[in-house]
């Protein structure tokens, strides 16, 4: 039964499972099971052999229970395996090492039969796992389905402080290994293979906030949560530290699943939802008692106590982590499909509205109203939008206006048309259909409006079209946006990694996309990348960019593994009214940009304590622009997209 | 004119160039040139753009000779460009930096005009050097035959004794930088480009042997040998140090050519070889004097004083750096070319001959050489190089023999058949059509003589055939082999890493290959991998192995790229009577065998002090063997051939 419900979200966070601890001899499965989801658990996470089996030539494995005692959806639906915890596939001993392989893939290969979802594999005994990783490896090259998730503890890593040079020029000699070290060692033997994910145990010391971020970019599926984790209330219920409580809601918002492990410390009576709440108007369910149920009725407390998922994140839920092309606004022609979407987009046109309104009062001073008319030009003025929000500005501002609305897109030009003589504006709008790189204007604009940004700012070539359109810009003329600057971060995004690992190519790491960013780890806060500013009258003015950049990542992050980086865009449409996706600086409310994402095309790995320099290129042909991207620090990576071979905006 | 002749090295050691260090304005070029080949000189590294000159809109490129000035074959066989050292990528100055990227362009597109084979790219002027990478990776895309030359000093390294900590946690702060680490960030930043290579100035000091070494792993061009380099010897002529007439040695090795460059300090008359080897026979050629022939005259005599080529090497030559693929003489048929190659191995046969002497004497004492008949049975006999070794072993000792000859490749059993007519063996060897794996022998054998071995020892799977053949073996009879050791080394290997990389796929980089090495810097000594010994009648027994191994630098390397590991065998055949290839024991003037090469994926950066740990499986399944490998430190590489995916070997 699902832990509750939330509007919108139909993540798999929704279900709570339970570990079974001792081998259900003798076919007790089902009656396990039964139990189990009678308690109002989902699934369970059981051993599906005798842990005392050691394998012998011929012998039978003794299964927890044959694959007739379930239904298959009972096995698919209700049951993660849980392969044998003595494995130890990097044992000194060759025998342990031998039996421990074969009994792995003997497990395996039980729970394929099955058509399990699932199998968690034991945490690593040892830091150096390789040999485990080797038999995982082969596993997973004759996988279909079934994923492995690999065990962890969420443990607190190293006393790094005192001793960081120690640790960093052996760290064999630290007696702790940070279990992210583990599992970036075991994926990256195992080559990023999308099946292999995470179960991670969470104790009831948690390590600290920005060691935890690095795990929101890696494949967890499961919270492992351990009754020992819990508190106790003063009613003597279990609850959790307020540490723990923001993880857990962390991983609700991030589709993991939590399982309830351990014995019971808290032999309480049914609890009702009041007990936790406060509400009394709780009607309690039928008293199944399962020796862990008080944990569960506090995490589907906690799962219910969530805020309902926002109507914007609800909207934009299926484009999570989804990889989409940057649009080529310049080259081809939008649909009509793409212009509705963003002219939903209130936000972004008040605050056009705000800006125009402002250029307008400076512009034209209280006592010249009457007398002076401004020549506003909207270059890219699409289906309207643009001369909407101009049109109410001067309203507003009771400035009188000479709107040219300049469109390339013959199909848009018509629906202009349209829209002047429904609205009546036939006096006050002169639609243009040409590109504003080429158009002979009449006359000389006071101000130039345009929205022809990316989520990078300058990607679809604004810079280029609006050093066609200043030509006919007064040289006192104002342009908005006055300026905008893209904005980069290095995150950890293993799933969009592994996206795009499917196509086998480079040319698929060498391009940028637009990306709702979710299941991502920031690793370092956004630093500045390209500036453009317009009217940019200098002689020497050219789009061509270089920045080099160098992240601190955040401090106590442990090292990381950097799949690639997010890029955003501000905007200062005029003075103060900005407009932008940088996280620290965003306008609320607004969804017409994702961000972008460059990925790299191999991680790098970031040790404890290093840097990360990084270098992005702007570069232009006659034909083309696009962005070169490279690491150098702490290992150079290849230039991505030399001469913009995969990825690059058509002039 | 070639520096001389070496028997059978036709590479382009034999080439001797000198740079021009000022511009020859006016069209001075031809002359210039002329005047270097009539001095002997084989080409020239010359200016090819006015130094003076800044990128002007509009300007033509002043260059120092028109294409006219030249034939093309001119061009291209006696002129290498040298790009204009003014130029900066990487200086704070825009400006800069654009002039630098247009100037670099333009002579480029050139001297591809021109046809050259190659350019001389400037050393960078920074550590960090991102932007000119970027350009040059830019240029390299679009090359079509030329090649470029990275300039760099062959520079002692940082004094990293006293101080490794510090330049460890900030290479910053080092005032000096080893110019291979330059290297490495510059060709890791244009991914391993095949086209991109090295002229290393070579100045007075010398860095470390062992830092040295690492270049010829490198491709290594040119070898800018600088006149202040040189010293004067007591006839006032110039000449080099031991250590440097060493590298000049291991250069011309390498097929690196070498460059005389600077003023002249030693204005001598015509040297004579005499003056500088004893020799007063020698005669005078006619006396064009070039400033810098003194120094070409010191290089020639270096050049011809080198031993003449062994008669192996000289057989070898064409297959240095060539990748093989390794035989599959179990699943194939070898052909009559490849046993007729085999069986010229003199040595080979004379150590088996020796290792079955010894194993009959110890078997038969001389008071029953009359009464006994040692059973001996060839398995594998191919054409029969070992039974005639092992008759003639029996011969030498005075021992009675019974052979018995088994061959599972039926081409090679008429072979056989007609040997045994031919010599009158028929008392003596009874020829057996069988693979010895499924063959019921008549009787036991006291001693089994095998050659099942390749480059890596097991890897022709030596240990399941013996496996099999071991059952007509008497307890307490002989194996000759008696047991094997495979050993591996890192190695730095460019030219096999790019070779690898041109398919364009995983499939090759989880390959081995036979190869014999050449271009290659061994990076750490050799060792142990997996030995197998023979009889082996343990019930436990099985050919699987694992091992992790941990290789140490050899000391001053500093940092270095592992492309993958060369692996040799080394076999006891009987008791100390040893066959092999690991290169601190080879059998002397043996070749059957060239060392095998196990590639990684992405070649590992191991930085200064830092050691590289491997692991190599051995994994058997019923119808195939297979290697898989990987690398944990410093820093995970994906395990290489999952499940034989890519590289196997039939059973």
């Amino acid at each position: 039964m699902p832990l509750g419900q939330r509007a919108g979200d139909k993540s798999d966070s929704r279900y709570c499972g339970v570990e079974v601890l001792d081998f259900p001899a003798g076919e007790g499965l089902p009656a396990v099971l039964n139990h189990s989801l009678a308690s109002a658990f989902d699934f369970i996470l059981a051993p599906l052999v005798d842990p005392n089996y050691r394998p012998t030539p011929g012998a039978v494995l003794p299964v927890s229970a044959s694959d007739l005692v379930l239904g298959p959806a009972q096995w698919s639906n209700h049951v993660v395996g849980k392969i044998s915890e003595w494995i130890d596939l990097d044992a000194e001993d060759e025998r342990l090492r031998l039996d421990s392989e074969l009994t792995l893939k003997q497990e395996i290969a039980w729970a394929s039969h099955l058509s399990l979802q699932a199998c968690v594999l034991p945490a690593p005994r040892r830091p150096s796992c390789a040999n485990y990783a080797r038999a995982v490896n082969q596993i997973l090259q004759g996988l279909t389905n079934m994923h492995l998730w690999l065990r962890l503890p969420l443990e607190k890593s190293e006393p790094m402080d005192d001793d960081l040079d120690k640790v960093k020029n052996n760290s064999q000699m630290s007696e702790k290994v940070d279990s992210w070290e583990l599992w970036n060692s075991f994926r990256l033997l195992c080559d990023h293979s999308s099946q292999l994910c995470v179960a991670l145990d969470i104790l009831s010391t948690l390590p600290s906030i920005n060691s935890l971020g690095r795990w929101f970019g890696e494949p967890v599926r499961a919270a492992i949560l351990q009754t020992n984790a819990f508190l106790t209330n003063a009613k003597g219920y279990p609850c959790l530290s307020k540490r723990h409580q923001r993880l857990l809601t962390a991983f609700f918002n991030h589709s993991v699943q939590v399982i309830i492990s351990g014995r019971s410390n808290h032999n309480v009576s049914p609890v009702s939802e009041g007990v936790l709440s406060g509400d009394e108007n709780y009607i309690e369910e039928a008293p199944v008692r399962h020796a862990l149920s008080p944990y569960l009725d506090y995490v589907a407390y906690l799962y219910r106590r969530m805020d309902p998922l926002p109507e914007q994140e609800r909207f934009e839920i299926n484009y999570r982590d989804f990889l989409q092309s940057p649009l080529q606004p310049l080259m081809d022609n939008l649909e009509a499909q793409t212009y509705e979407t963003f002219e939903k987009d209130v936000v972004k046109y008040s605050q056009y509205q705000r800006a125009v309104a402002k250029a307008l009062v400076d512009r034209v001073p209280d006592d010249a109203v009457s007398t002076t008319r401004t020549v506003l030009m909207v270059v890219g003025a699409g289906r309207g939008p643009l001369v909407r929000a101009s049109l109410q500005a001067a309203e507003e501002t009771g400035r009188k206006l000479k709107v040219y609305a300049v469109e390339k897109n013959p199909n848009a030009v018509i629906t202009l048309h349209s829209l002047i003589k429904l609205e009546g504006w036939e006096s006050l709008v002169t639609v243009i259909s040409s590109d504003m790189r080429c158009w002979n204007a009449p006359e000389k604009a006071d101000i130039l409006v345009s929205e022809l940004l990316g989520s990078f700012g300058d990607n679809e070539l604004s810079p280029e079209c609006l050093d066609g359109a200043q030509r006919f810009l007064k040289p006192d003329g104002i342009s908005i946006p006055s300026s905008y600057t893209s904005f980069i971060q290095p995150i950890t995004a293993s799933k969009l990694h592994n996206d795009i690992k499917a196509h086998k190519d480079i040319a698929h790491f060498e391009t940028a996309y637009v990306v709702k960013l979710h299941r991502i780890a920031n690793l370092a806060p956004p630093q500045q990348v390209f500036t453009f500013t317009h009217p940019n009258f200098s002689p020497d003015a050219n789009n061509r960019r270089y920045t080099k950049l160098q992240f601190e990542m955040l401090p106590d992050t442990g090292s990381c593994l950097v799949h690639g980086f997010a890029g955003y865009f501000d905007s200062v449409l005029y003075k103060d009214v900005h407009l932008g996706i940088e996280p620290n600086t965003a306008t609320p409310n607004m969804f017409s940009w994702f961000p972008i994402f460059f990925p790299l095309r191999k991680p790098i790995y970031v040790p404890d304590g290093s840097p990360i320099e990084v270098h992005f290129w702007r570069c232009c042909a006659p034909t083309k622009v696009w962005y070169e991207w490279a690491v150098t620090t702490p290992s150079p990576s290849p230039i991505h997209n030399s001469n913009g071979r995969s990825y690059w905006v058509g002039l």
